[in-house]
């Protein structure tokens, strides 16, 4: 008998990858990049990789703050993150971020429960269009 | 034959009743009570009710940039407005929003399209969880 494939992901960790800092050089690599490439890097072998896929985004309206990392799935609010570094601390804590968010059942993510980079700097929350 | 009852709504509109600008006095009545209200108000008879549904909200995130307004739907990136005015204005305006949004395939809000009033203060847009 062969294995079903895993059945495609319903969250989402997006991760803008044109954010950079007020002031950086437009034409230098962007920091939203180099953590976007950070995260993917976890990604790859990430035993939740089945249930949160990973997104690069140009652009989510947080230009004033990078880096922005956002989540969003089925019935859950939508979260947007900024002011974050493109550190390997950073790109850790997004994926642990994203299993909570994935675990939970209605998505809500407690200030005191994150990981200690994702306290801080939420730009939004938005409810699921099905409250 | 009876009539069939129409759909519950696939789309909100999301407006945070507990946004007040900064320095407002914390017991006067909110300014996003106001635009709520407002809104409820023309909502009531709106020929896109069944599309979108209205929905208040305490606190989206955006508490230093009153009022926040905010749009979900299926499929479709979900939109933070910030810096609205409790007004008429606002109120029709973010109507003829939803209803653009109810309306486009992928809820991509182009800034040259969208109301006067919310042609700027975007505090986020965030992907859906399913690209």
């Amino acid at each position: 008998m062969s294995e079903q494939p895993p059945s495609p992901p319903t969250h989402t960790l997006h991760i803008c990858v044109t954010c950079r800092p007020k002031g950086a050089p437009p034409d230098a690599v962007r920091d939203g990049r180099l953590l976007f490439e950070a995260v993917a890097a976890l990604h790859a072998d990430w035993p939740e990789r089945h249930q949160v896929a990973l997104n690069g985004v140009e652009c989510m309206s947080g230009c004033d703050r990078a880096c922005t990392v956002a989540l969003s799935g089925p019935g859950k609010p939508s979260y947007l993150f900024c002011d974050k570094a493109p550190t390997p601390e950073t790109a850790a804590a997004a994926l642990d971020l994203a299993a909570q968010y994935a675990a939970s059942d209605t998505g809500v993510l407690m200030r005191g429960e994150r990981p200690a980079p994702f306290r801080s700097g939420i730009l939004a929350k938005i409810p699921p269009s099905t409250p």
